[in-house]
């Protein structure tokens, strides 16, 4: 067993709040909680805030329902619950106020996961306090992944991959988006994936293919389709996030070349990324290849998204970004084509950068295959 | 088919907005936005806004990428979309503002939805606007269902309900809590449930059912067990919810005695609930019954809560929640008994209120079933 990498991970917090001049990061349940805690709670109606600070232990504002989850936790904290009523929340973040010396100071948020709820009951309960976005406290330790979290990331992808596997058998005329959707889900939990899916599979069959945002629906795959799957597992909080291309039958020449321009993006992308290149530079290197081809207009979305704990994050590979990829972080390269009304084509792997390339952690072969062949 | 019901509910909450003397409402993706116009959106790192006002048609700030999702729309939509680059989704917000005339103007925010990121958008793109809480102009709607939405929820039920007999077969000493979880969701989405499950199921052998929040671990299950699951399904956004107590061989008297309690005090609920009952009478019959058996205080939370296009939701069944219900409220009724380290209860049943007293939507019969005697 390794250590807990949680007391190291809110010191590092600590140094990183001082060079921002913050005197805490409130954090809600979420990516960021796991990540320093390993705690595992829910946003609901019932908020939960808890206050890592420059100095001195983590404050917790919980439902009492919930307390039962800080038993035996192995660092000091400072826990303020509340029961059912709402009248009697306030009362709790006071007193988070004054065990944590909070009102009054610069209090870090992160803006896209806390709700106007926590933000406006903080601001009730410390209204001498100011809530700049502190995002970037953490967003700095958590860009670079370590060995274990990428080995977490690795047994993520192996189960998605597992999971296709045992799918694509089932695939034949006449089986729906969503049954497909369904079976690929029920595989993913039965290969180890953990309950909560990073983001339900999209699986889209023929035209709906040119949607990137497609969502299963009740079209009956024919003869001669093309198959676009988009899914992911969650092992011990950590997501994969993947895109293959099926066909049953042959789906035509012009789909088979947009699958092919994808893939030469793809892997145009994978050999320009490594240290001390720019996001944009890897966005421009898929870009190239596609424009080159006569497409350029049709794909609509950046190459690539950092994944880790949360399924969209740092790094964003898009054109403009000029964050300089370092050793550790991750994110997918996933170049796509989308003819509307016809056919669209992605394909999408996972990189973990390394000290002198990337390591491709997806393993499924990338070529379109025709699963009527098997 | 039915007709849409997305114009009528956009025209009954531009009531409420003049009641509530609100410009507009501002919805982020989820169950509200779902209600007023069965879209699924998701909320992502990029901000998707819709602005439903007093007078006019829906603006919605959207992604280029989403795009798609609106094709075909039958209602008059005004939109404004932005690309990949964060520095240009200022100027959608700004456009948004000139469009809908919404600068300068009381416009209402559900802050239990929306995060700090929409609003600092918002108070940026509009800085003469005021940002109440509005939640109330579409909880008023949403909190009494129709008998579509009804229909809908039954079906959630009979999808868990059914879900729930292909996972008992499979349990016997030595399973673990996750594997019945993954065998339970896998059942769920085969037997209808859409891929985003309302919530991942609870499923707690032993002592483990004492905390009313548990997650599903590598507990193996032991002859004598008392075996807790809660889970529920999502048909077309609408969710059930139910908790069931099982045993594999006997759990001992002591733990009948609390099952039996608490399906005592589950009764008594549901015999005091109707229409013009306060939420809080209906908290008071489950509960006086849990004390007098003597274990009030190990009745933790409150006895119910709303449930439709959201989990949880308005009506709160509980202590000090003057509601009083009205036909076409559906809501748990889930008393519990909580002994730490020891075993825990709860029983958990949909309740919709009709114009003389509640439809109980649970049909799973309600007693400790012994499942090694099956």
């Amino acid at each position: 067993m390794s250590e807990s990498p949680f007391p190291a991970r809110q010191c590092a917090l600590a140094r990183e709040l001082a060079r921002l001049d913050l005197h805490a990061l409130a954090v809600v349940p979420g990516a960021s909680l796991m990540y320093l805690t390993g705690l595992d709670f829910h946003l609901s109606e019932r908020p939960t805030v808890a206050f890592f600070r420059q100095h001195g232990a983590p404050v917790f504002i919980i439902p009492e329902l919930e307390g039962g989850k800080l038993d035996g936790f192995p660092v000091d904290i400072c826990v303020c619950t509340y029961g059912e009523d709402p009248a009697i929340w306030p009362e709790a973040f006071r007193e988070a106020a004054r065990a944590g010396g909070l009102d009054g100071q610069r209090v870090g948020i992160e803006s896209g996961s806390m709700r106007v709820l926590e933000l406006r009951m903080l601001q009730e309960a410390m209204p001498g306090s100011t809530y700049p976005d502190g995002h970037e406290a953490l967003a700095a330790l958590r860009i670079c992944k370590d060995a274990h979290e990428i080995e977490k990331m690795r047994k993520a992808i192996r189960v998605a991959e597992n999971a296709m596997r045992d799918t694509l058998s089932a695939i034949a005329p006449g089986i729906t988006e969503q049954e497909v959707a369904s079976r690929l889900t029920a595989r993913l939990l039965g290969a180890g994936c953990a309950p909560e899916l990073p983001f339900p599979p999209i699986v889209a069959f023929g035209s709906s293919s040119a949607n990137p945002h497609a969502v299963p629906g009740n079209r009956a795959l024919r003869s001669g389709d093309l198959i676009l799957c988009d899914w992911g597992a969650n092992v011990e909080g950590y997501f994969s996030d993947m895109t293959r291309m099926f066909s049953y039958g042959d789906p035509g020449n012009d789909v088979r070349h947009i699958v092919e321009v994808v893939e030469h993006a793809r892997h145009a992308a994978e050999q320009v990324a490594g240290p001390g290149v720019s996001a944009s530079g890897v966005d421009r290197a898929a870009r190239a290849v596609i424009e080159k081809a006569g497409f350029g207009e049709r794909f609509v979305h950046r190459t690539g998204h950092g994944v880790g704990l949360e399924i969209h994050e740092a790094p964003y590979i898009r054109g403009g970004n000029p964050v300089l990829l370092r050793p550790g972080m991750t994110f997918t390269i996933e170049p796509g084509i989308y003819l509307t009304g016809v056919a669209g084509a992605r394909i999408e792997d996972i990189v973990a950068v390394t000290e002198d390339s990337v390591d491709t952690l997806t393993t499924l072969p990338r070529e379109l295959v025709d699963i009527s062949a098997r």
